[in-house]
């Protein structure tokens, strides 16, 4: 017999009736390439806010235990974060699955996992790619990339340059880890640990960790609509200090006050003996969006005061921690 | 000395600096996440027109062989590519770049063959994530995806919808395989293949391998202009049946003749004995673009008349071809 791309691991009959089974499972409602959007001619002046990103090692840890369902929540909420703490409102998202072997469960399970989160947050799946790559990624192994378009008036824009002295940082709580981190859970925890029930979380380690990543669209939108927020940040890599600082104006400085980690942060901390800078770099610590807000805001349910804003020196840093812990 | 995020791999003060590098490097006019569009507001009926993508096991070859240079032109060309056949005029473009470890020189040919190939398309880099991922990808590797939208007006969207019976189908030539059927490569061929010189080539089979995949907007754009474009497939993955046959409306059927391979197709096909059929599913086989247009069309320069569209019975395949090489 001669040579099949079947042979180079590539199977294009299987791509073609997953295709098929996902879109029949799911409804060709969601889905679409061409996305009308002459809503846009109501604005002054539109601009499209869009970001592209991955779930960076979470894609590793979920796959190893079998464990995808909520991989889809995860890139979708990651990304649609990164633009709605513009003032942007989601349009529309794109995928893209790269694996060794296109196993039909687990593609499902992944596009599934990423067509509900964008139903949910009424947005279209404008576009997805599965690629069966096995001379780039191991047995086993795949990556998640997605990217979304939103759209804003120009005026309305969140980008910062509002922020001023005395004005009030407002956390919102992490669902966990979000999508950060996770190249440090095999060093830190073992087999046995993730498989073991935790009681104060209700579910095995391994659960809480591969909790999907909050989407805050709904929260950031409330908060825009008052007309007193002045810059949002949303913590991904970096943590809090990377991500505050990029909206902080010169001649500003965040103080953050955080409490002592809890929950996973705390299990983390007590594991991994880190440095609490170091640890403050890479993980959110509970702390996955902030908002920089007019000292007259009231607090909305669900948010805690972390800090304030206050005058500094242009050579100081941005952000500061006022805590010891 | 305790855990640092260094110790799984990933270093987040080396990704600083190369952002930096980089956008110092290439001038920061062209980088932007928020693209103003008022231009969209002149639209009756604007539409945006998305795509994200891979250029599949291509990264592996270029890798492996440190010819990394032209893979930022592969990913940008075959995203706007796949946009322009819809007659949507390019907006901005998005890249996803993940990798065992952040290698300053990889990332910075990578990420600056995307930005050039995007400043010569006169379109906006508005995001990009490099995401070092050692858990994911062995040593070595990396994977590449893109994503790009565009604009375009609803009544000028091509879509093969007016495709009709008696139209002529032009083919454009590819630039050599683009950026599909490379997990077959190294089954065909040798190491000691790949670093020949070739003179048919006037280069070294990896470089021909590796030539970056032709951007095809300008031409398509021109014809577009004439109003007598009916439907554009770009060959990619799937072939130029798989393609064409996803444009061709139902009771029509495409004849397309080709030539015998030649050029890399023809190597390919005395090395590897693979079925013709095969050959056709998986690779462009030299023609990288497919317009199908009114009879009345002149023939374009560099354009090369490939078949003609027929009525069929609903049943028949999309697309035949008429030769038996």
């Amino acid at each position: 017999m001669s040579l099949q791309y079947l042979d180079a691991g590539v199977d294009l009959e299987e791509a073609g009736r997953l295709t098929q089974r996902i879109t029949q499972r799911l409804g060709s409602a969601l889905f679409g390439g061409f996305v009308p959007v002459s809503e846009i001619k109501s604005y002054e002046e539109p601009v499209l806010v869009s970001s592209i990103d991955g779930i960076g090692t979470k894609v590793h840890l979920a796959g190893r235990l079998h464990m995808v369902d909520g991989l889809g929540r995860d890139i979708v909420h990651h990304c649609v974060n990164d633009i709605a703490v513009h003032g942007a409102r989601p349009l529309f998202f794109l995928d893209y699955l790269a694996l060794n072997k296109l196993e039909p469960d687990l593609v499902e399970r992944i596009v599934a996992g990423i067509a509900g989160a964008c139903q949910a947050l009424d947005i279209r799946l404008a576009g997805g790619e599965t690629a069966e790559m096995p001379l780039v990624y191991p047995s086993g192994h795949f990556d998640i990339a997605g990217a979304v378009v939103g759209v804003v008036e120009q005026r309305d824009m969140v980008d910062g340059s509002a922020i001023r002295g005395g004005d009030v940082l407002l956390g919102l709580p992490s669902s966990g880890l979000h999508t950060n981190g996770y190249s440090l859970v095999p060093t830190i925890f073992s087999d046995d640990d993730l498989c073991r029930y935790e009681p104060d979380f209700g579910a095995t380690l391994a659960e809480a960790l591969l909790e999907p990543h909050r989407c805050y669209v709904t929260e950031m939108q409330l908060m825009v609509s008052t007309g007193l927020v002045h810059g949002m940040a949303h913590i991904t890599g970096g943590g809090i200090a990377g991500n505050l600082a990029r909206i902080m104006p010169s001649g500003l400085q965040a103080v953050v006050h955080l409490d002592p980690p809890s929950g996973l942060f705390r299990l983390i901390d007590e594991r991994s003996g880190m440095a609490r800078e170091e640890m403050r770099r890479i993980f959110n610590m509970g702390i996955g969006l902030i908002a920089v807000c007019d000292s007259s805001t009231p607090i909305p349910a669900g948010c805690r005061r972390l800090g304030v804003v206050q005058p500094a020196e242009a050579s100081e840093a941005r952000v500061v921690f006022s805590d010891n812990d």
